[in-house]
């Protein structure tokens, strides 16, 4: 059987999948599912993922395996894009820990509110404050990028896909870009390397 | 130099590398910060953690590592508590990310609205929404545990002690633990491990 990825087209978090599949060259089958009609909480997907949320890979012998930056770790085990020493690897877990704590919860979801005002209609009061949050998380980014081309290391690795993934979406957040220099050199960067896909790739 | 971790007593995400390092019977020299005074974002502190959070763990070098997880991945490496296998090591981070993202925001904050109203004001009107979402959590957790001994494989690992820091301080956010009994005799489990350090231990 081949990898299967269950997703959902403007999620950042299949993305990053979508995005490491296509440095790698790995061929997989893809199934999108639509958040907004329920299709990640059928019994059927429940039993892939009980917390009821894309991406989700399936593996070659049917096992699923859940939560964006997990399967960037499985895919990129024993590839360029994860690191070797112990503490370079702990390096890059410390940033896919921040990305889903302190960034996604706000860049990520201030872009929902403003994309699926329908959906976001609860979070909608939230958005000035996502966006705060959001500003705060790009700052540290930015901090940590002068005077570095990528999050750990020389060399891009899992934690720039991690948060490249909603960043480089920000702006639909209502997030102003301009002013994070060094974080906008270092999107140019991870779009340039060779099997880039953007966002909108099917 | 000693591993010196920088901490906030009731901090579930500080007792976590609490609790591993107590299992390792490995010394170290602890930092309590007291985040209500605002000692998290001094200048000297946010040279080691410019997101401005405990826990953080400064090595023997002098090198800092922010975030919880990574802490307990860097400290686990090479010990039983973080398995061999790819997938098994995959899964494992899988439930760390659940913690950080679907667990964590609603458990944890549900006890800090409730034990730091003074801090909390803004998001005392939340409780309600915290505690919803903190019980899908929960029982997330209650059904991958029907069955099964530890979350992954057949011996406690970092995904337990990530999962066990803010679940088993439910109740102080207001969640009635009585409802999943799965969940309640793995929290008796992972206390009886030997070396075994309560939250409250200085």
């Amino acid at each position: 059987m081949m990898l299967r990825l269950y997703d959902y087209p403007s999620s950042g978090n299949g993305y990053k999948v979508r995005l490491l599949l296509a440095l790698l060259g790995t061929a997989y089958e893809r199934v999108d599912l639509d958040i907004e009609k329920g299709e990640t909480h059928t019994a059927d997907f429940l039993a892939r993922n009980p917390n009821g949320k894309i991406p989700v890979l399936e593996l070659e012998d049917g096992t699923a395996l859940p939560e964006s930056n997990a399967i960037l770790w499985y895919l990129a085990e024993g590839t360029s894009y994860l690191p070797e020493g112990r503490l370079e690897r702990a390096q890059v877990l410390r940033w896919m820990f921040f990305e889903q704590y302190s960034h996604e919860p706000y860049v990520a979801v201030a872009r929902f509110i403003l994309m699926h005002p329908g959906m976001a209609r609860g979070q909608a009061p939230l958005l000035r404050e996502k966006q705060d949050r959001g500003y705060q998380a790009l700052g540290v980014m930015e901090g940590h990028l002068a005077g570095r081309a990528f999050f750990v290391g020389e060399s891009l690795s899992v934690a720039d896909i991690a948060l490249y993934a909603y960043t480089h979406v920000a702006e639909e957040g209502g997030f102003d870009l301009g002013r994070f220099p060094a974080l906008t050199a270092w999107l140019a960067r991870v779009a340039r390397t060779p099997g880039y896909v953007p966002i909108t790739a099917v």
